[in-house]
């Protein structure tokens, strides 16, 4: 019998490989010799794009048949910020207080942990799946996302490769373990409405033509009314203005043009394109001029439901077996690969608690660490057990 | 007999000085030596301010006794900008098609050589005044404005130099020369909105602030209802927004903050402080909260009246006289040096055509620098013929 691995050993490795996105820094090696160890069939495929870093990615396969279980996450983590606000240095997977400290511990390298240590000891204490267990880790959910997720899973396609249900875990809980699954995901659009105007001196306001008056008039158009009242899984659509940008240093000059830009996350009833459409809609109600332009940057994330059923209620009871807790369904919150899993199939998402996430002194609990592992145990025994 | 002075050619020799603002350029210089010539008494004194450029100035003064007519005015100017847009270089005073070109040529060393040109001409014809001609000449009006007139006007006072009536030669015609005369300024003052809000991400507005929305309101409810109806000699007060800013360039932040900037060009209804008290109670009934912030600058600029009477009519008569125009007794446009001499003497302003002030190719019609100068000469006549 094969010497537990212990995952909260496992995250502490997996903190120490100073993994900011694009940087490997030994995460992905270090799984591939887990799982390679343990049987697994493991690759590492790299992919490019002209103008981006290449990106390391890992797959791992144990067992070709159906149904195959599939373990999604990523190893890259966010910088650090001011190391000087981490009590705990961030890639230090230093313990105090019944915490592991470190960059990456709930988001995610906490739920790649559970999982690299749920599989060995399921595979320990059952033998190799009456199906496939398979991993799928990318070395870019955090950056540009480009040549991560997105290109692992048509990789695996083109080779033949079939998933018929994915696990991932990012850190869904905002509180306490059990609090929440995601089910799904909204989408995000952004972009930008700019007025042009002609600039002039203040004093002589009618040869200008000031921008600033229409573009505030225009973004509470935007703002105005609800996008919509929201779905059975989905809360409302919500529009939010982060910037408004002008920089006219000088107090007496009218400036020539002013820029306001937006981001929506966007439930189930909006496309990119109906969203587009009602955007236009809008402005145009309100009296938007030839000088108005919109922007919209294109669209990456589009919003996904896996409707409640089977599998999802298979990973809320393993949850609630181990917690107590009844994990709310949810989709709130911002987005995740989980987005480019959804048409290959039904994904959930479980993991850690996200408070501390990309925040300095970022931090889990290791009991926490521990149970999440028997929870995905648990999913993994009650899976293959039908 | 003296020969006559010609306006153009020292338009040319006040151009060709290089007198950006501080630089005196040879311009106070060559007035002070034809003044002299003629009789004048000239003082050149120097003002300074800790951070500061030191400054200098002009005082002439032919005669001691009342009634002063005294001829205020800036050597000063603008820089030329783009040094490729000009046909004709700055500080070339080169001649073509009828008209003279140079920065300065409106604003305004046609109307110091026009009025030097006059008085020469006066004094030529008619002898010394029964009375005093003054000049008060500056060499920073364009620029922080502390060394210039306010000082000048000081030290005159302190050394017991007395004035009646003031006539200042900035560029007033918007299209012709006699379209009109300026008998007062507008005020300007200045300021900013700020709201404070809380920095989060955008996909979790709940636990972030965004300040842009109750901005935006704010500044509408500055701008929602006029600030007066105007008065007798005055257009209706103005408030712009002039820029606003952010600086967010993320599309999934919440920023923390975000301010307004705005300028006033307000009548003689207001006092800086009464506006004050209109902004705070516009923003009050808006809504704003704790943490919302007015902020003005220092205002150096007050709405200001020569209420009109003899002598608005002994200038406005010298106009038509001259052009066949009944110019237009105004406070349309931005400030000037008027401002501060109107506590010492009442004040007008009538200078050339000032459409290309502070642009490429300034120039002013060789036409126009003679009848001002003639018009001048006139003001000359019938204020001491009385």
């Amino acid at each position: 019998m094969v010497t537990t691995l212990s995952p909260v050993d496992l995250l502490g490795d997996l903190i120490r490989c100073p993994s900011v996105t694009p940087t490997e820094g030994g995460a992905l090696q270090l799984l591939a010799g887990l799982l390679a160890e343990a049987g697994f069939s493991v690759e590492r495929p790299t992919f490019s794009e002209p103008g981006l870093p290449d990106v390391q990615n890992l797959y791992a396969r144990l067992g070709t048949a159906s149904p195959c279980l599939v373990f999604a996450g990523h190893t890259d983590v966010v910088p650090p910020g001011d190391l000087g606000g981490w009590r705990h240095p961030p890639f230090s997977g230093e313990i105090a207080d019944g915490m592991i400290y470190g960059r990456g511990a709930c988001d995610m390298k906490g739920g790649v942990a559970a999982s690299v240590a749920a599989v060995l000891a399921y595979i320990d204490r059952h033998g190799p799946p009456p199906g496939s267990i398979a991993f799928l880790i990318t070395g870019d959910e955090e950056g540009p996302a480009v040549n991560g997720t997105p290109k692992l899973l048509a990789w695996a396609e083109a080779r033949g490769e079939r998933f018929d249900h994915c696990l991932l875990g990012e850190p869904t809980n905002p509180d306490a373990l059990g609090d929440m699954i995601k089910i799904g995901r909204r989408g995000s659009l952004s972009g930008s409405v700019t007025v042009q105007g002609r600039q002039g001196h203040v004093a002589y306001p009618h040869r200008a033509e000031n921008p600033i008056p229409p573009l505030l008039h225009l973004l509470q158009a935007l703002l105005a009314t609800p996008l919509d009242g929201g779905t059975p899984y989905f809360d409302p659509s919500n529009l939010e203005i982060v910037s408004v940008d002008v920089g006219n240093p000088s107090t007496n000059v009218i400036p020539a043009q002013a820029t306001g830009r937006f981001n929506i996350r966007f439930n189930d009833l909006w496309t990119p394109e109906t969203l587009e459409a009602e955007l236009r809609r809008r402005l145009s109600v309100a009296g938007q001029t030839a000088r108005t332009t919109l922007d919209l940057h294109p669209c990456n994330a589009l919003a996904f439901l896996t409707s409640p059923g089977d599998f999802t209620s298979l990973v809320a009871e393993a949850v609630t077996a181990e917690t107590g807790r009844q994990p709310a369904l949810s989709t709130t919150g911002g987005t995740s690969d989980a987005r480019f899993i959804v048409s290959h199939c039904p994904v959930v998402e479980f993991g850690l608690v996200g408070q501390t996430m990309h925040a300095v002194d970022e931090a889990v609990s290791l009991a926490d660490v521990e149970a999440l592992t028997r929870i995905y145990e648990r999913v993994l025994a009650v899976y293959f057990s039908r």
